[in-house]
């Protein structure tokens, strides 16, 4: 990974019908905001679900590349017709789409030649001047092409492909986060949140998450900061808040 | 609800760092998208996960609103500072943001007049001329104003809700959907699948999705389309090819 700037974003561009409709639960933002977090220091600073129309894409991967550091792409690179990611980013940055040698020769020889038909093929086709993002698990590899970095949409083989990514990636200051749970409903507390964020707006993001648990109500107050120093202030006055209005603090 | 007309679509915006930064899983998105499909005949057409920040809240409600029938959006109408969905959107629209009479009786009688501070009180704030979409579950209502409906961000809260919303949307022809799996792999039937979409590009949309699950790899196979026949149609060219094909089909 390359050395340390001060902040980058990334954004997420899901690609797919069957998330779009309700048909399938993403797992994927989930997990490519984690790790970009705890890994890179980078921050997800949009997510975009589209269906797997190729204008769309195009318009997608034009607006989010120019908008954010890095743009992650997920679904649409298998051997299928309704699979048009890798076709679309190429047509988006007017880049030849064409079989990418080294791809081509990790999947002949995974599959074999004989067995190596047009399906298979065609995941063998990036935008022209792809680097490879290799895939440890069923050998298709995904790609990167400029700031746009493309990984299948089977979260346990997106999963294991995703450290093949950090050698693309400049890193960030890692975020650090830390959550007190109170023992009250968040108009108790909303007031003197709001001052203490206002207070501290330039390092500390505060979010505030109500939950119902075994017939509990509380708030997670969730602080996140790329200073330790200044996130352990803040939670110092969190606390004292607490005290102040009697509240329990408790551990979930 | 409203007379039926034909293709009738929507976007969701959901709205919430602890979404984003992968702290939370969403589930609202796969909700609301079944909900609309099944209840509506209303496609999901693209969703947005943006932070709570003043000025993307405004640019994504005004595309999404110019482009879609409808925009749901989640999270942020509680009554703490990162609530801003509620200003947000009056400022999207250039309408005054004050607080709406009866959103603001409900409470009031909710909390009693002892317990109604400034935190319970913003709740009532919204867009002007926003209609109410009443919550029987913790009484703080969502809101409609043009084409956008907001939302509350916990899940089980907007669950509760959801049904409400229906008398403000105009029904669209509903979206009949069929899943075959088949005990192949993508590559071994995706020329033909091909063909079959092109074939029928105009009333079927076809998604192939691979598994694996109990230690099988299988693909299925999702057509979706407004027409019974059409669809009953195109599953049983789908049959035929895994016969020609020699492959078992199979159910979960």
């Amino acid at each position: 990974m390359k050395k340390k700037i001060k902040k980058i974003n990334a954004s997420i561009l899901i690609i797919g019908n069957e998330i779009l409709s309700g048909r399938t639960q993403d797992k994927n933002i989930a997990f490519i905001s984690n790790w970009l977090n705890s890994e890179c220091g980078i921050s997800v600073s949009e997510v975009r679900i589209v269906p797997d129309l190729e204008r769309v894409i195009i318009k997608s991967v034009l607006d989010l590349s120019k908008r954010f550091n890095y743009v992650f792409t997920t679904g649409g690179i298998g051997p299928t017709h309704d699979d048009i990611t890798a076709r679309s980013i190429s047509k988006a940055f007017k880049t030849k789409y064409e079989y990418h040698k080294e791809a081509y020769a990790i999947l002949e020889k995974y599959y074999g030649k004989k067995k190596f038909n047009d399906g298979r093929k065609k995941m063998a086709k990036m935008p022209k001047g792809a680097k490879l993002i290799y895939n440890p698990s069923s050998a298709a590899p995904g790609f990167i092409i400029k700031n746009v970095l493309s990984l299948p949409g089977v979260p346990s083989i997106l999963n294991s492909m995703i450290e093949n990514c950090k050698r693309y990636l400049i890193k960030g200051l890692k975020i650090h986060s830390k959550t007190i749970n109170l023992f009250t409903v968040e108009s108790n507390i909303s007031k003197q949140l709001a001052l203490i964020q206002k207070k501290n707006i330039k390092y500390v993001d505060i979010g505030s998450y109500p939950f119902f648990r075994l017939g509990k109500i509380g708030v997670s107050i969730v602080t996140r900061s790329t200073s330790i120093q200044k996130l352990k202030k803040i939670n110092k006055e969190l606390i004292n808040l607490a005290k102040i209005k009697k509240i329990k603090i408790f551990k979930i």
